[in-house]
């Protein structure tokens, strides 16, 4: 039997409270707090820090939900760690000490990314007997400072968004303030450090002190950008994956293949138009393309069963929380 | 190769503010910050949250120290678990939510025991591949709360101490104090709830939630506490084995094998006398007999080389504190 464990790497940037950037929470400042609850819905099933889970202004609720729901499925263990939360998770967790990262207009994005790659090192050694190590991210704004660490090597990159109409100019205005600040960089750590955020950083030290396991990257562009970021930083690729969704394959697959060879890529959908709940079938119309591992949960939870009982999974769930 | 890894349980209980119980700290209210350095000192080799180890009012050193010195040389890493801190370690660790266990006198000691239960059951999920897990603990007072549980059932029992004369009768005060509260109780997972502390009750849910792998209870007469309750809840104990020091079987041999069958007990030492160190060379003839998984740390070096070498370790890592 295969031995899997799904790292969520779950934390914030301080880009997330500038308004139109991300939509992951209802307001700006709420999403500081979705991270600590899609880590309470992986690992509890259920919010504890509110009453209700993180949503869209447009009401599509916070893709840990499906992941949550897939997990039921396919049996796989969480594993949370603070990459910089703004707000813990009242939950199991792996704690480094990361704050959110900072505004990189303002200052070095990760001050603390020797924290980080230490948490990547020890958390590589505690899990290198697990088969296959999935990596995912609960990083409102995540889709920024993926575009910010990328953009400086490949310029024609763009990333995906939660938001209706994706804020590319926006993103780009931010990267260029932020260019401002720094001058011109090549050195990818030097990138990383002052342009990114703490998954990124903890993702790419686990990918760098990992032997012989599986690794995949369960996400989207954000994803996309750590696969980037570790080729280019020399790291023993053989072993990693990109799973993702469908939905960020139609919107952004031209962009993840300019990052990630098209066949280390995996792509996947359950048919969330046939949902109960009009949150749920938002995701078929919507703009919440990806988070917190959906895609690769999907994945895995339809090598145990068929679409149609996944979808019953996460309604079933969904109806718990209304 | 054998997989290893050391759990390390480090938590605190109200007990330890009383003066008289526990020598884990220079003053009792130290105590509250000697299990946040314990963690330090394992994980980084120094302490960061203050500049001086945890020692005893007799200029002892935490045997944290010891354990860290022979990890070196036998390569296990650690994995430090909040089991009811008073003060966070300013490194990494799993985070539970968990404060200290309170003093049975006044109130129940583990009012969130079924969380205590949960990371149990979820770390045992997350180690379950490794072929050797260490339990190991850091309670200042957890040999008055191991008293306390045991002597439910076993009243010929005593435990260890860090103090030179080694207070049981002030123990037994507290826990007829506690009984007075409580009434009589014959119910094991009661009588943790009433009297215990949250490193019994996770290394409780561990054991109970392994599957065919080898445990190593590592310390004295708190894991010697920890094998009696398991075997009394029926766990299966076939691959449990309890590794302490000579030192704690010449004080309390008597007692450990009224809880732990002979042969499930292995124990061992190195010449602490011939230290460089004052205060090393109190581990001959002191009170500090077991902590923070010392004697199975020196067992497990052992396997590697000399015992001049592991004191040589241990005296070259104490001068780097000095």
């Amino acid at each position: 039997m295969t031995e899997s464990i799904n790292i969520l790497l779950a934390g914030s940037t301080e880009i997330s409270r500038i308004p139109g950037i991300s939509a992951a929470g209802s307001t700006p400042d709420m999403s500081m707090v979705t991270p600590a609850l899609d880590v309470e819905i992986l690992m509890e099933g259920k919010c504890i820090s509110m009453d209700v889970p993180p949503m869209t202004p447009d009401g599509i609720p916070t893709p840990s939900l499906i992941t949550r729901a897939c997990n039921e499925i396919n049996g796989i263990e969480v594993f949370p760690v603070n990459a910089g939360m703004g707000v813990k998770p009242k939950t199991y967790y792996y704690e480094t000490g990361l704050k959110p990262a900072r505004d990189p207009q303002k200052e070095t994005a990760l001050a603390d990314m020797e924290k980080a790659t230490g948490a990547g090192k020890h958390l590589a050694s505690i899990m290198k007997e697990k088969d296959r190590v999935i990596l995912s991210e609960t990083i409102p704004a995540g889709t920024t400072t993926a575009l910010a660490i990328v953009s400086q090597f490949v310029s024609e990159f763009r990333t995906s968004s939660s938001l209706p109409d994706d804020p590319n100019e926006q993103k780009m205005e931010i990267i260029r303030n932020s260019r401002k600040r720094t001058g011109n960089m090549s050195d990818p750590i030097k990138v990383l450090r002052e342009f990114g955020d703490y998954m990124q950083a903890i993702a790419l030290s686990f990918i760098e002190n990992s032997k012989d396991q599986e690794i995949i990257l369960a996400g989207g562009t954000q994803m996309g950008a750590v696969y980037f970021m570790a080729n280019r930083l020399g790291y023993d690729m053989r072993n990693v994956r990109l799973y993702t969704t469908d939905s960020v394959m139609e919107h952004r697959g031209k962009e993840i293949e300019m990052v990630v060879p098209r066949e280390r890529i995996r792509h996947g959908s359950i048919d969330f138009q046939k949902s109960i709940h009009s949150g749920i079938r938002k995701y078929s119309t919507g703009n919440v393309r990806e988070g917190a591992g959906m895609g690769a949960s999907i994945l895995l939870a339809l090598e145990k069963t068929t679409k149609e009982d996944v979808l019953r999974k996460v309604d079933d769930l969904y109806s718990n929380f209304l």
